[in-house]
């Protein structure tokens, strides 16, 4: 009963490094995408999406099932539950890199965001998605030390995020509307995407280490 | 066995409807504090706002204790688990109101908004309110025509989303960059806000009725 309930366990596990793969996937190439207003990529991301939601509703249905017939108790129930929340925290991240390849179409074939803001975002771009590789890694080893690397990282994407209001609230800036609207939601969207990685950092190390203090992340 | 089981879930029940009366004082006070750049008001929902997040982690721990105690099957397991996510979603609104509130907080003694977009951000704050409303009502009856009429609101909801971009994005547009930025995150933050209700909704709605197709809310 024990080795069919890890079995069971490995495969919730299994579950979420997949969807955690398609969501780098999704990361990496919406990133591409906007850094170089690549409209074939943004709508590869797009397609791309509903299969995660649907791996993250499957995982869902094998965790309830689990729950129903092991009759968990106390840590392995504590991992299910968490299994739970990051599935659908996952999906969220999936949701945003969409939006972020939605810009890149709504774009084409200009850029989102004007020369003078291509650096920051391509740093910031690039930090989502080294956010998405320790995430990934982090589900595949559990290793602490790499929730800590990306809950350490995000504090570079919100400092990123903030040096982007601070260049379009400048005297220099000279976009209109709407380039103000697309870089405002372009980098919310690369700010939220850190956030729910931080909040599964911060529930796998709780599972891990018991660390934790219940709290959820201010954004 | 099974009564004690009955008063848990009623327990769990209780403790949604408690989240969702804060959520409701939140977003009616974040809309009244928006619509009148009342900074006390604001500065109410933002320190109110902890206690959701902690009212919310202890549900949690409520409904995981269920899940371990119980070994609940079928229909009752799947009424913890949509509490899981649903606390998580009412926190989530909560934080949205408290988003709208600290933009308030940072434009006082100003509107957050100018004039020209008054009008559309009061019927916007008040179809939040009354997807709060729904919302609560929903969660103490159940009662699938108010998941419907909540649905269906959520409509009206983008539409008014997407006008507020439509008029900053017109030639009429006078404002400056900072009230772009600002309105853009304030009408994100109201629709977002309905996003999440009607996520809640749709999980009601299935518990109810088994209807519903396992599939996430488009934002």
């Amino acid at each position: 009963m024990r080795a069919v309930f890890q079995q069971e366990l490995a495969s919730v596990q299994d579950g979420l490094i997949l969807i955690s793969d398609l969501v780098l996937d999704a990361i990496r190439d919406a990133s591409t995408a906007f850094n170089s207003a690549d409209i074939a990529l943004a709508d590869q991301v797009i397609t791309a999406d509903p299969v995660i939601d649907r791996l993250a509703v499957e995982l869902d249905e094998l965790s309830i099932q689990i729950l129903g017939r092991q009759g968990p108790v106390a840590h392995d129930l504590r991992i299910v539950v968490a299994a739970l929340r990051m599935s659908a925290l996952l999906e969220r991240m999936g949701d945003l890199a969409r939006h972020i390849a939605q810009l890149v179409r709504r774009h084409y074939p200009q850029h989102v965001v004007p020369e003078s803001l291509r650096d920051v975002f391509v740093e910031l771009a690039a930090q989502s998605v080294r956010t998405a590789e320790l995430l990934n890694r982090l589900l595949r080893t559990q290793a602490v030390e790499l929730a800590d690397a990306l809950i350490h990282g995000d504090a570079r994407t919100d400092e990123l995020h903030r040096s982007v209001f601070a260049a379009i609230l400048s005297e220099d800036w000279t976009g209109d509307t709407e380039q103000t609207v697309d870089v405002t939601l372009a980098t919310r969207f690369f700010e939220r995407f850190g956030d729910q990685a931080v909040s599964i950092a911060k529930r796998v190390k709780y599972l891990s280490t018991g660390e934790w203090a219940p709290q959820r992340v201010r954004p």
